[in-house]
């Protein structure tokens, strides 16, 4: 087992370990945010033949040329083509028919007139434009043909691929399944949030936290409960958690003699890949394997800033990577920094920050205490600032990279155009 | 009513008649993503006394000035404080205790030596540094004393927030309601997805758009189905929505002989408030309320993407100004234009676009097609350029403001940092 890891060793080190998550069957209603996993091709053609855009009047085009407002043009109206109906003959030179918007275009007509530029005549119609070539006419085949390729494999589903599914008559989609995670929290100090703390008890919001930051990106996660600082206690809880495809302790993996998660992972057959990431907050990080299932077991820091920190730069990205997302990082901006950092050289540290679009690009100030106790603090801000593991003081000024964990910061309150 | 406004007109007396919807009052565990009615309080003290951040001992700072590897110290371990649990005694001069992470720090010490600066001795200890002043000892209310304001109201919960909750003991949190959306389809030409459309008829797509944007931003859609071209069709399906807050029509409310939809509304008792658009796609679309409900009633065009962009520019906006955001728009980026844009100057367009991150900013590609009914053209771009009413030529090369559609543009596949 290797220790001391830097962040991006021990990130590349979980993802090399981490598999894409096999495929299910499921609504396309349910699909929203999945992973296709095979490409969607047509079996059908949309339109399915050359269609008029507008209601109006189909019409010959050669019969209107120098067809004006001053010089209208009256034809009689043969028959009507309504939506989702079909023209009863050819339509013969000279003649009109009335159409609907989705409505096939007769055999011979060759343009629409909309029916704003005639008197919108029932026996007879008074035209008074002359039609561009095709003008309002949709073409059979516009949108899609019978075996063109819609939708690529791998791509996220959005609300206008669901509504191209439904176009194409698919109502079943095959998608990456979604992770299952089981959490754990562990420790005899703490008890659930609607249990008193009177006698000097702290509430178990990590799992909570931990929970939230699961179901956010589409993961399925299990609470297992908090286990009481005995190995029989832990081990109860853990095996209960072997069905998952991940499992997430926020019980702390260290080396105190009160931590017996080690010995009880061991026990149930995890191997430790790694313990241990130069990084603040959260150094004490432990990644193994649970042979032959091939389960990601994360010991993720018990302070609450540590625990989702951890979360956001390791599980986050492995679970992403299951769900079968290629994209599974979190947006990074460059901003100004407001205020000097000062740190010591040998872990990268995650700043806190809140972050202001001004006319000079994005601030970013840190949210104050930066104890990786102070859950607080990652409330109050939008964003981690990312300083190098061999800085040693970032001025004010200074321009840093930094990770949005609050797409809500894109967002606008007035709209921007 | 009120014809031919534009985009901004339109979107403002939208918003204005939109109103905020009451509270709800739920599990915290489902409240991520919805927007908080009450500011949160602390009513506890987090932690709740002086704590040990470290595995290891209690001392009296003053025993150990001098002290370092070179010139240990040895103390006599006189108790332990386990976390949950207390220390039995003050600690006396000359005394250390072990203690463990998240363990009240005794009465009398000062300070934490973390175990790796020791021999971890069980009886006595030997220590090898000199600790500063309250170092690895976290304060009692660090986080939060009681009375804090924690969480404001109007914010937007996220997993930290959720987090916060739990630590507070807040397992039921009061938010402002979902709204309930009621979606009809309209056509003789249509059919649900899962029928055959040998006949010419066309797939009811733009109801699983909607849906789907519904969702997407956690408004509840109730698909009302596809009416007949018949008011008695209309009218009936219609009915079946007025308990929603919204009903949005993609049956198209228009002049034509066969749009029925504007005198159904009429008839049970929408008052419509505009009628047309200056854009493109998207002009026929319609805006009223219900009285006395409130209601709000959309008629959007029945054009795929029509109904989709009109939904992200209007519906949108007016769902998150119900749940309580005020961040309601979408992103809008600064990118630089692939190729020309020729239109006519009179409405606003929305360009679909492809983003690429560029080494010189976010360059915008046209998605070709931009006819309203090809809805394949929205999932081939991430965005919407927005070229101004008045403009008839946007060049090559030009900057253009970039709606965000796809919030997953913002995704990385490497690491940032």
């Amino acid at each position: 087992m290797r220790e001391g890891l830097t962040v991006e060793e021990a990130q590349d080190l979980i993802l090399e370990a981490t598999p894409i998550l096999g495929a299910e069957t499921i609504s396309a209603s349910d699909a929203a945010g999945r992973v296709l996993v095979d490409a969607i091709v047509s079996t059908r053609r949309h339109p399915p033949a050359d269609c008029s855009a507008m209601d109006g009047y189909a019409i010959r085009r050669e019969d209107l040329v120098g067809t004006s407002i001053a010089k209208p043009k009256t034809m009689p109206v043969v028959y009507e083509v309504p939506a989702g109906g079909r023209a009863s003959r050819p339509l013969e030179t000279g003649e009109a028919a009335r159409i609907f918007t989705g409505a096939p275009l007769p055999p011979g007509a060759d343009a629409i007139i909309k029916q704003e530029d005639t008197d919108m005549g029932d026996e007879r119609v008074e035209i008074r434009v002359e039609p561009e070539p095709r003008e309002h006419v949709r073409d059979g085949g516009e949108d899609f043909e019978i075996g063109d390729r819609l939708i690529e494999a791998g791509s996220v589903l959005g609300a206008s691929h669901l509504g191209v599914l439904a176009s194409v008559g698919r109502t079943i989609v095959s998608v990456h399944q979604r992770p299952r995670v089981a959490i754990l929290s562990g420790g005899d100090e703490l008890v659930e949030p609607d249990r008193p703390t009177d006698a000097g008890q702290i509430v178990s919001s990590n799992s909570y936290t931990l929970a939230a930051q699961c179901r956010e990106i589409g993961a399925l996660p299990t609470y297992l409960g908090i286990a009481g600082d005995t190995p029989e206690a832990i081990e109860i809880r853990m095996r209960a958690g072997l069905g998952a495809d991940v499992l997430v302790s926020s019980a702390g993996v260290s080396v105190g003699d009160h931590d017996h998660v080690r010995d009880v992972l061991e026990k149930i057959g995890c191997q430790l890949r790694f313990w241990g990431v130069l990084m603040k907050p959260g150094y004490p990080l432990a990644f193994g394997i649970i042979e032959p299932t091939g389960q990601l077991v994360f010991g993720l820091p018990g302070n609450p800033v540590s625990t989702a920190v951890t979360f956001e730069e390791f599980v986050r990205p492995a679970l992403r990577k299951m769900m079968g997302h290629r994209d599974i990082h979190r947006p990074v901006v460059q901003a100004t920094l407001s205020d000097a950092i000062r740190k010591r050289a040998g872990r990268l540290h995650f700043v806190r920050v809140r972050l202001e679009m001004t006319s000079r690009g994005i601030l970013a100030t840190p949210t104050g205490n930066q104890s990786s106790g102070v859950l607080t603090s990652m409330i109050r801000g939008q964003g981690l600032a990312v300083i190098p593991l061999e800085a040693e003081a970032v001025e004010a000024g200074a321009t840093v990279d930094v990770q949005i964990l609050d797409l809500g910061f894109f967002d606008r309150r007035e709209r921007g155009f």
